[in-house]
């Protein structure tokens, strides 16, 4: 595939660290359709969310400058990093942002959770067209070379067409060999939660401390709009997300409460 | 007023730290409703959305008991806090749960950063009726006394009739002295983001770093069905906020693009 690179530049991050082979995965793709600037904290910051630092000061450095690609360390969270590259590191506008490929899924509820869908919203904050990727396996050995193929597609769709004002895209791709996925589903968030999330322990002293941890729980297994459910399907998911969080079909019912 | 407070177990946190004034103004109309179980960090912890403690542990002490409230210092995020209340500190499943009040505002995209916001979207997902109070000032003499009018206003609605199943609603309040105060008004999340994001300086060893900092650059100041709006014109804005973030309205497009 030979894609037109023209001057499009693209913002790289994700919350697995600078040497993830997720992010490795996907610096390679979109080095094929642009250049690349790539920022994140060295190790891992997962479950960081939107968060932001604000009570300790952020430091960057330039680690690895080619033709194609700046890689700068950062020591903020993926939030920061998107900002901080926007604002300070950047010769103009990024076109892009694209985060990923995270190691284990962020359908359903993750969404809420996830450090590399916050850098695709704070992209989208930006005006910027935004993706975040996903691999739905925790696996140590997890291959992240299926998930290309899939990359390119949906790219592909952004370089002829670009998202509109608020919304960005939540893709997450099955952890099968490239010929067992089936195709791109677009879906919706399926409604979940976490249960038995924490493991109590007691430290060498005595005293009691606890661990997260807990398994998701769908509450709509059989929905087969959602992307739990064509992630478990063998297809990749696509979910247009919007970072207007308005409950709509709320608001007439609301304004009956409280008045106009 | 008096309240049939019956068996009501209300879990109260917020991202100000144990001592915030928002805090102790937010739990003294809480124990008019009921039984309070408070967590929350000893320090503030802003702007950490809904991030999660993966790598650390979590450490809880219980610091008062009287026959109203339980009060927990906790080392974790506000989602923590409430992950951890329900899961291993609650005798029950609390039926309310409430955070703030944030000192300043989380109107608008200020939802996606907020700590305080993020505590009432956890409840939200563990199907617990859930509101986020925030006062629209960052000064250190902000008065928090003329929310408590509002907020029981707010909460006797919940005594009365629940939430929807992922719906929780984002509260913010103007910093007015209580008859100045227009009245409570439904509204919509204004679209907007941040600007002018870092402050660079050089630290005593020549060595670049950032400080977060920035402003609120509102994209329709003349929208008068949204939270900024009505929050600067002297009303109390009430926004439904959905744990799902589908961009529902953009599915179809999508599909077009990359098939059913």
């Amino acid at each position: 595939m030979v894609v037109e690179k023209g001057d499009r530049l693209i913002l790289l991050t994700n919350d697995d660290g600078l040497y993830a082979p997720g992010l490795r995965a996907l610096l390679e793709v979109m080095e094929e359709f642009g250049k690349v600037i790539l920022i994140s904290t060295v190790e891992g910051m997962s479950g960081m969310s939107q968060a932001l630092t604000v009570k300790t000061p952020l430091r960057v450095k330039l680690l690895e400058e080619t033709g194609s690609r700046k890689v700068y360390a950062c020591n903020g969270t993926p939030t920061d990093s998107i900002k901080l590259a926007v604002n300070q590191l950047a010769d103009k506008k990024p076109d892009w942002v694209v985060s990923g490929i995270n190691h284990g899924s962020n359908a359903s509820v993750s969404v809420l959770y996830s450090g590399t869908m916050a850098a695709a919203l704070e992209g989208c904050l930006y005006g910027i067209p935004s993706v975040g990727f996903s691999l739905s396996s925790f696996s140590k050995t997890a291959d992240f070379s299926p998930s290309k193929k899939f990359i390119r597609i949906i790219m592909m769709h952004l370089v002829n067409e670009s998202l509109p004002d608020g919304i960005c895209l939540n893709v997450n791709i099955p952890a099968l060999p490239e010929d067992q996925i089936r195709g791109i589903r677009v879906c919706r968030q399926a409604r979940g939660n976490w249960k038995e999330e924490f493991e109590k322990r007691r430290d060498p002293m005595g005293k009691t401390y606890y661990w997260l941890t807990g398994m998701f729980n769908n509450h709509e297994p059989d929905a087969t709009d959602t992307d739990e459910w064509n992630l478990s399907n063998g297809y990749v998911s696509v979910v247009p997300v919007s970072v207007d969080m308005t409950a709509y079909g709320y608001i007439d019912t609301l304004k009956e409460k409280f008045g106009k």
